[in-house]
């Protein structure tokens, strides 16, 4: 049997009839089957794409994106996944585009979205307005799908917000599932997500806040480490609670990093931005105030640089489990001696793990595309049999 | 018989020969033949597209797209065309290419469609300049496909110029046809192309230009209403009052709102720049005249502030055939209250009539499909109906 | 027999396995059979196109291309090509990905390529820099095969370094072999390339160095002519006139354009900068000093304007074989009354070249297109043979 009708078999049993024609914002909006169904569907397609199998499933058709903030990874992840499953990819480049002319997004949401199928949108930088771009962005496809304007209604891939980072963290996910050899191995698993020490400025809350949501639903010990003033949303430290409570597992607070390293078969140390200063942040920008967020920038960096001994380092690695954890990063990350003087991670334990950093990477094409497929297909079952049947070659020749 | 079938009878009765492998200026270059053709096929598009039948008439090749001046609603239109009938896009970026570097137009054109199917260009910034420079562009493919360069000629598709907006008009004037229930039906309907104030600077006239040059073709009455100083281009007047005079409407001239308002079935007020003011501008542009604009920029926006009744109020609004005219506009549009303080409409008045607003933009990309279906297809009666019966799915699954 | 069965038997007849998921960075690394296959390929892939037959051998994947220089027409050739085949572009900006972090090429290179088919780079900004960032970034797609992070190892086309520009030689290469009537009657015939003044600053030595690196193998006179301080790289000199023993042609250097004019079959005059200079250069950008490049600039421009007699003249021209030696460029160029007020080329020359240039400039994406097809396709000619014997139409209808 082959590894795709194997996951199909699988798929088959979930309970996953909502997720057609619907968005995804959260990984904690969606089921645990309909997580499930997204790491079974990655899993088939990238099976299929190793075999040369075809998987498109548009035979025309247009993802929209929309990067509020810069991008690699994410970008080239939607356009690959886009292409997977015969999309073309149209990006709307705001400085090109009218927008700057008080266009509402209700307007421009529309205007972009004539034969659109897919919509996926970064927009991380500003608390409390990432995600309300994106849900007032989708709403209004909702009214211009009623009102007989959109032939059909496009779905959204959320590809970064102020509260979650759904396509990092479930590329995650299904990297850690890879490495301990299958879901069931994750149970009782102590994950160490702690903030690091960056000489950068503002890095999103929603990488943390991405991982505790949703790594506390397979029965992890997952533990959240940062110095005082580095909280994150607490109404996501909520979410993580209950998470661990309903799956056995457990959520805890700590403000050392050696605490959360301890023992740790995961650590995940990256850099974030303390959340008051991002609340300022919001609103400085909502008034316009350029000159206080430059301000408000000096700040944050000067209270960033009283926490450089939050680092990565050989030391802190070697209170881990077996001194061998797994270490993950969303990268690019700050390396110290390489990418700056000081940063988040030792370039020597960096380059240890270069191998499985990238390989964290590599899920996030699928889990994008496990997303639209999912979305987009009413019966994924039926569809990825077909086209393992059909067998049609990716590349000929 | 289905819709396309339908449609497909109807384009069968048209003489339309000379729309093959030729391009698409201005829609007062085309029969009324043409035109109808146009519709019906942007019709039959549509309704394949809605019923999921794909659309694809290439398997692979480009439409090159130049924009000169911003753009959302075009670029998206002009996109998702292509991708309808299976070309990729690519878009000549003038700040990352080599053109700045004193390279003539004639040697861009070559260079950019060796494998070209389609080259959509909107230039509107200078009068007498963006017409020029599209005829200059094909001028130079007719040379290069004729000495060999080019294995192809491709076709244009005008998407803006100084002299008319015809993917604008025609969709525009698509969505009449749809509001009032046939193109029988436009006979005797009394339009308001109106001036509006707007707190920006210099619009292009062609949107105003391509409204009173299509829409006098149907035996409506047509104003075109402007305070004094606003003049649009003699020529295209001249056409519009030959147009009416054949079709057995009419055109005339007011320097009132109120006048043109009154009892009109259907409005477009829109802000655009005053005539001998953008003629200075073309001026200072030749001259390299950077500060020269700037001033003029400043005196433009004093003489606008001069005319700030010129507002599509909910009074003026009254003034119409039973106070439900259909209001229009090619969108963004400066919306009194909710883009800027005054503008050209009232928020409530756009509010009301957003839902047609939308659908007017939503004809622009079976616009442009059509345009470009009928410059690349022999016999495309043939084709829509092979297209159908093929029935070949857009989405699979 | 069909013109592409006709090169397909040639094609049977060259020893080409080596090219097969291989990377083409500079001609040199070819052998004849390896650089005769891609003229055919080329000749093969126009041919099939020009009689509407899809050359699609991809049903989904991506090209990435890499830009760190501006580009017009290897943009597009390079767009184009990867059409051909049936491949989506994604173009990586670096100004609005997250490179500029700190982010490592051997990173970048992982996160951009998790479906690439090509990656197609254009780094020729600074001696010594250009080539070893396509190294770099080609080692490490290398090892992420290898460790399994890639499921299979994109293919590079070198679209300029600082040493070589095969894409543009190759084209240029075949465009002389068309005008000649044969690669056969190359033998003999005497090419000039020369240095030539120009108003700008700091060009490119890869095109001088791919010209004299390729024309050198088909046993022709090539003379290289600049002014002193305009050497180019030793390195390929050496290969050049190594190249001339083995073909029974000839490699010279003189500092004289006359020299280099008289009696040529062939002239191509082009600026480029001075060699010493560009060193200089490459060191001021390692340490990151952009007053010191201002300054150089200025240096440069002022050297440059010493030789302002190295021009292609009307009477220059006078010197070659008859009067009229073939004039090439790989454009655009600076032309004396027309883009410039002195340049490489009086207006009246490249005038009456126009059609020549254009075709010259017209190989380039079936060029690109065989380097592609080349590195993917297994069984050139039996997938050569299914593509005509198959004849899916390109454009229906």
């Amino acid at each position: 049997m082959s590894k795709t009708e194997n996951l199909v078999q699988h798929l088959e049993k979930l309970h996953i009839n909502n997720m057609y024609k619907n968005d995804f914002y959260w990984t904690w909006d969606k089921t645990d089957d309909e997580l499930d169904a997204i790491f079974t569907v990655a899993d088939a397609l990238r099976d299929l794409r190793e075999r040369n199998i075809s998987t498109k499933i548009f035979d025309s058709g247009l993802g929209i994106s929309i990067f509020r903030d810069n991008s690699t990874r994410t970008r080239f992840s939607f356009a690959s996944a886009c292409n997977l499953l015969g999309l073309d990819i149209k990006d709307l480049d705001e400085k090109t585009s009218q927008i700057a002319h008080g266009e509402t997004v209700r307007e421009t949401a529309n205007m972009v979205s004539f034969m659109a199928d897919v919509i996926g949108i970064r927009d991380d930088m500003f608390i409390e307005e990432g995600h309300k771009y994106q849900k007032t962005f989708m709403d209004a496809l909702d009214e211009g799908y009623e009102k007989g304007i959109l032939e059909q209604r496009p779905t959204l891939v959320n590809l970064q917000c102020d509260v979650d980072h759904p396509t990092q963290a479930m590329a995650d996910l299904l990297h850690v599932i890879h490495e301990m050899g299958g879901v069931e191995n994750l149970k009782g698993k102590k994950v160490a997500m702690t903030w690091a020490y960056s000489p950068s400025y503002g890095k999103p809350l929603s990488v943390p806040q991405g991982i505790i949501g949703l790594f506390t639903r397979f029965g992890m010990d997952v533990t959240l480490a940062h110095p005082e003033g580095y909280e994150i949303l607490p109404e996501v430290e909520e979410i993580a609670a209950k998470n661990a409570e309903a799956s056995g597992g457990s959520f805890k607070k700590v403000n050392s990093m050696e605490e959360a390293f301890k023992d740790a078969d995961i650590v995940y140390p990256k850099s974030w931005a303390p959340f008051k200063a991002m609340e300022k942040r919001t609103k400085l920008y909502r008034e316009g105030d350029k000159a206080g967020i430059d301000a408000l920038e000096k700040e944050l960096l000067a209270q960033n640089a009283e926490h450089k001994d939050w680092s990565c380092t050989e030391d802190m690695m070697k209170l881990t489990k077996d001194g061998k954890a797994l270490y993950m990063h969303c990268l690019p990350a700050d390396i110290t001696g390489l990418s700056c003087a000081e940063g988040e991670v030792d370039n020597s334990v960096f380059d240890r793990y270069i191998e499985p950093l990238y390989k964290e990477a590599s899920f996030k094409p699928y889990i994008i595309a496990a997303m639209i497929f999912l979305s987009k297909v009413k019966d994924p079952v039926a569809a990825l049999r077909d086209l393992e049947k059909r067998g049609e070659k990716r590349k000929e020749f």
